[in-house]
């Protein structure tokens, strides 16, 4: 028997992942992002033939809606070179710009997609970051599956997370439904929110309760995220029927019936939030109101507010008599937070001027910045610890 | 109540959309791969100040080891084109090649990693692409989650395809055992591997009987998948201690523990398949030896068969000796895959001589092409419609 078969197949190997150019299976050699110790982040790209190199990235302030690039500098071997100052412990999303014509760093495989666009990304540790990050900590399950949406007519996809212990707890859960923004689906909190990273982490903290957390696909329109379903792999994008129509809001409850008959959830208002981003902050918004008394916990993460004008649907019908009658019903938390630089910042004052005109109690928290997941992972982290206590 | 407002916020994000360079969050406008109706696929990059830009793919032969490229055409607007030949139905990946420089592509999200290479894919239809396809068809559960192993002395991240119907059925299912080749973790059959797809339809057309998929990760070294552990966002490698020194195989019994006290899960070798790949492959045999009477279903897709000289674990003595056993405690299929290419082929021929010998019966597949993904997604659809029968 050849025992040394294998080791020569190694060796082949080995020397076909040094030998090979294009390293297929290695990937380059090159180190890039590269946090230095003082939490400043080098960025490297090998592009011998290019005139410029430039890089974009989230802790450079844009100019208005245009990324500002910053010029990297070429080396004699080929390999263009940029360093930052130290940057604050956070997420942060960066792309090259080679000759003007954005891409992704060859050297670093982790990527977001945000509708139909792939950035790469790291984590600065030692603060904020600690909480995107994949820490030392029981970790719980995340699963996606089918459900089917007898008010959509079809089977519909979902993630839903539930917390380190759940499998073999035999306890009842309290359940945060979290809601994506225009474009999203049930992919992005898992991926540009990181959920649960969030969710471990404050849970291992015992700064969270244990929950399940259900992130819905809202744009009913859809099966599933792209890629995910028999549309096959289209291109992502934000033009999308029935997201703001009134549909979303009223099938809502095949959701809560689909997670409260197939997990074991405490059935009660008290143990139940809803909260979303943008267009999932108009859902939650819109949702908590119609179906009153169902939610104890309402947050609003740079909230939409206001129905187009031909939205016909019931929904949006009666607004300050619908939000009059969800006071009444009582609730523990209505949690309203807005960048100071949103672009829906006026809509959120209008609301608020309603509720406080009715008298209906909520908790506003105003932060630095825009419409952006900066914010919105901020915004998770903050109003999680604050749920079912 | 200003109405209008969310009507005009959205016509600035349409506008910021229209008009940011960048398109930060729709992507470019441009179609690339455009899959034309003869299956020829037209591919376009935007890269007007380009010298050259070449396209790898894997239906052009490589030479050798290394990709071969074709040369794409630049357009008088500085777009790039290229259009295939008409292609088989399959699932293909491809990359650019900007003046040398390997990048993806801007315009298609749908990106595979292979250890540390990220490589764009598509899907011909009309053929063996199907099983890869999502189709509308009844859709499986698929879950992360982690287990206890005790053998390894750590907590580690498992991945789990329950299929359609597991929830609500109330039935004992039996279950396949799916390992990954060296440099791959517990998502590399999902991603790779379009497991949940192929089950998905295999199933939906009634040629596989409903089972459960479990995929670990067979780096036992390794919590999880890069990225998934508290090592954070590390570049994958090839380079892992304790691969395929035996611990993986020792340790096999964690689990299949926790697989059958956490699902509902037919408890009898007869209703127990291992296969994997490559390494995998390697995993397969030697668990199923070393645990005789464990599984009746097992398959090696251009599995490594010897171990390295060096490897001293019990696992590995008494080659000969553990197969004769295997073989008398019986089982319902060996199933042995290797590609005509493939650089484990001698090693493929070595162990059949040794099971001919001792009359240990096996079926023997031999495909075209080598070593790759191609090749062990083609055995997947294979071996699965042969299972528990």
């Amino acid at each position: 028997m050849k025992k040394n078969l294998l080791f020569l197949a190694l060796m082949l190997l080995i020397s076909i992942h040094t030998m090979a150019q294009q390293a297929l299976w290695g990937g380059s050699e090159i180190v890039s992002p590269e946090i230095n110790d003082d939490n400043s982040v080098t960025f490297r790209l090998h592009a011998p033939h290019a005139n410029q190199v430039q890089l974009t990235g989230d802790w450079i302030p844009s100019e208005g809606w245009n990324p500002r690039l910053v010029e990297m500098k070429k080396t004699e071997d080929g390999l263009w070179i940029y360093t930052t100052k130290p940057l604050e412990s956070n997420l942060y999303g960066y792309s090259f710009f080679v000759d003007k014509m954005r891409m992704n760093d060859p050297s670093n495989v982790y990527l977001i997609r945000d509708v139909a666009t792939l950035t790469n990304v790291f984590i600065i540790s030692g603060g904020q970051g600690d909480y995107y990050k994949v820490n030392d900590v029981p970790h719980g399950t995340v699963t996606r599956q089918w459900y089917h949406s007898p008010g959509n007519e079809k089977n519909r996809r979902i993630t839903v997370y539930t917390p380190p212990g759940y499998e073999s707890s035999g306890k009842d859960y309290p359940v945060l439904y979290l809601l994506h923004g225009m474009g999203g689906d049930e992919e992005a909190w898992m991926a540009l929110g990181r959920t649960s990273q969030i969710l471990d982490n404050l849970i291992a903290q015992r700064k969270a309760e244990p929950m399940i957390v259900v992130m819905p696909n809202g744009n009913v329109y859809q099966e599933a995220a792209p890629g995910e379903s028999s549309l096959g792999f289209v291109k992502p994008t934000m033009q999308l029927p029935n997201t703001m129509d009134g549909k979303m809001e009223e099938t809502f409850m095949d959701v809560i019936n689909f997670v409260e008959s197939n997990y074991r959830v405490k059935q009660s208002s008290g143990a139940r939030a809803i909260a979303g981003l943008s267009m999932g902050g108009f859902h939650s918004l819109h949702i908590s109101r119609y179906y009153p008394n169902t939610f104890h916990y309402i947050a609003l993460f740079s909230g939409a507010v206001f129905p187009a004008e031909d939205a016909t649907s019931p929904v949006y019908k009666n607004f300050e008599e619908t939000l009059m009658n969800q006071k009444d019903n009582g609730y523990q938390l209505y949690w309203i937070a807005m960048g100071k630089t949103d672009f829906l910042y006026e809509q959120c004052v209008e609301l608020r001027k309603i509720m406080d005109r009715i008298n209906m109690p909520y908790t506003y928290r105003e932060s630095e910045g825009g419409h952006t997941w900066d914010n919105w992972r901020l915004y998770l982290t903050e109003f999680v610890p604050m749920l079912f206590k």
